[in-house]
């Protein structure tokens, strides 16, 4: 078991990661001054095995119950599935002290934090994380977002949970894609701020394969930590948070230009990484070997360092629709060494474009 | 000319009020880091009278401007136009910076505060409030929201302007039902908070009905001071801030119950305040008197006491639906004497009916 504390003031909050600890929800959920009626929101993949599980546990402390189950996958996040749960909601009388409990992978975090953020302007949020890529990434940090049409997480909100539940168990019934895909996150949080960590997973890659329980929740611990660590220095993203985008400007193109089927998240980052790390290189600020211990970190871990038939000329234009474009100028997170990256927002065009054609 | 500021530490903002100064905005637009590209929100009634005075101002000092226009009335704070506002604002290209403009009543801040909020995770965000109800009440606290069909507000937030831009001119072209409608919510102030104002408004009556300009700038700004100073208290309506809901409860309900068509939101408020206040005086909280006192302004104001055909039976129900609700209890906002309110969750369901019946 470990815990960590997020720090943001008021909105502080904290992250406790155990194995196999479901039971001690029970204890968490009596000590917060919450309304006794809890909403869970899962997918259809994750409901069947834990919603039950989840429920037991808050019955047993006097809550009730709702549940609502979306389908798995990127395009529930939109505004009618929100607005379908913020009925739900409204039908189940859920008050301003009513916790929203968002049990499953980043999709369900996302979509039901920006629900926790806007019904009733914010009631309080559970993240009960159960994919690795939302143990150590989308559950921490206070980004909830639903999709528009025209692109990824355009609409949503800055909202922190009260607290964020990790249990290593759910790992046990994760597809092995699914685990890998968070393995490119815990590698990025090496790369852009701890050489050690990302020694740690180049010499323990075989554990980590195996789920071994000491490893994985060392791996989730660190993970959360420097996201953490990130977060509280710079909640709204004004400044270092930036570098947690590290590998994301391609990867958003990437799984745009693939309508998001092709690739899922983790692995488009791979790719992303592959790039960023390409640009750094002819750019002059890393060296060869850099680039190259990536590379070998995102073969082990089963993730693609190409995208195949997503041409450099279609994925350019994408680039610029990113979020972190301000006065059209595209901020761009590049490394120096493992463990310390820099943003720079003068990367010539012909850089972008030689590193994509490297990569797709 | 008068200036306030609302405190909320680094979400603080500025409320300036004058008269006929438009230009004066090419002054504050130039002092705040924005990108180059603003989105004027507004409606169709208030649009032809004042967005392209609006955006020549802003065009004068380099900011190019797009504008998006709704139905005027509460309608038009709904999902779908929600959604329409976001794909204007990507069509745009909009950016984190780029400042959306609400130039119009409550309506027109509540939706493009939402889309504000929301928009990128939140971009900067000016009130240019039209209507004397949107300058002493909706623009100021940071409350923005859209509709559910099942209730009003019901998805939203806490999200603060950069600057409340308030010009007594936008007065001038003002029907005389939305004046009175204002002068509600102005009176609510005097009740919860300030005896002498109070006291001022009844005596000043006349002059306030006329318009006239020095009258109104005190009674807005003043209006403005007792708002900023309870929301720099609590920003989230977490206590104090409960009541600015006096008269609201029930106000609320007749609103929905009349499908908002039959009362607009002042009058539904003064009808509120009558209740609110009849139910104070029946839990013994406050002196016949005062509930008088209260009756005689309301009335001056060209207010309405109570709701015709809307019977207690039908509205009781709805008073549960109320936000305010926590773990299925009412929080009442009741008077104890002018300038002095109090929060009672236990007022007998007897008293409830007696005055619903009073004031149906």
């Amino acid at each position: 078991m470990a815990e960590l504390k997020v720090k943001l003031g008021s909105d502080s909050y904290d992250i406790h990661i155990g194995t196999n600890w479901i039971s001690e929800l029970a204890n968490q959920f009596t000590q917060m001054k919450f309304s006794s009626n809890a909403l869970i929101i899962s997918d259809s993949n994750v409901a069947p095995l834990y919603s039950n599980k989840i429920a037991a546990v808050l019955n047993s402390v006097g809550f009730s119950t709702e549940h609502y189950s979306i389908d798995p996958g990127e395009q529930s996040k939109s505004a009618t599935d929100a607005m379908d749960i913020y009925t739900k909601a409204i039908e189940s009388k859920l008050d301003r002290k009513s916790p929203i409990v968002a049990l499953g992978g980043g999709v369900v975090g996302d979509l039901a934090g920006f629900i926790a953020a806007t019904y009733l302007r914010g009631v309080p949020f559970i993240q009960i994380p159960t994919t690795l890529l939302a143990q150590v990434d989308s559950s921490v940090g206070g980004k909830v977002a639903i999709n528009h049409p025209l692109g990824k997480n355009l609409i949503g909100a800055f909202y922190q949970p009260e607290l964020v539940f990790i249990d290593t168990l759910f790992l046990d019934t994760l597809p092995e894609r699914e685990l890998y895909t968070g393995l490119a996150e815990v590698l990025k949080y090496g790369v852009i701020s701890d050489c050690d960590f990302f020694d740690y997973l180049r010499q323990n890659s075989n554990d980590i394969l195996m789920k071994r329980p000491e490893t994985i929740i060392k791996i989730i611990h660190r993970s959360c930590q420097i996201k953490a660590d990130i977060v509280s220095t710079d909640e709204r993203e004004t400044g270092l948070r930036a570098i947690l985008n590290f590998g994301h400007t391609i990867g958003h193109a990437i799984e745009a230009y693939t309508n998001f089927e092709k690739y899922n998240h983790g692995e488009a980052v791979a790719i992303g990484m592959h790039g960023a790390a390409l640009i750094s290189y002819h750019m002059g600020l890393c060296s060869a070997e850099v680039v190259e211990k990536i590379c070998h970190c995102i073969t082990k871990f089963h993730l693609p360092l190409k995208a195949a038939h997503c041409p450099a000329d279609k994925i350019l234009p994408l680039l610029v629709r990113d979020k972190k474009v301000i006065n059209g100028k595209l901020n761009w997170v590049l490394i120096k060494d493992l463990g310390q990256v820099t943003i720079v927002n003068n990367v010539p065009d012909a850089i972008i474009a030689a590193a994509l054609n490297e990569i797709t």
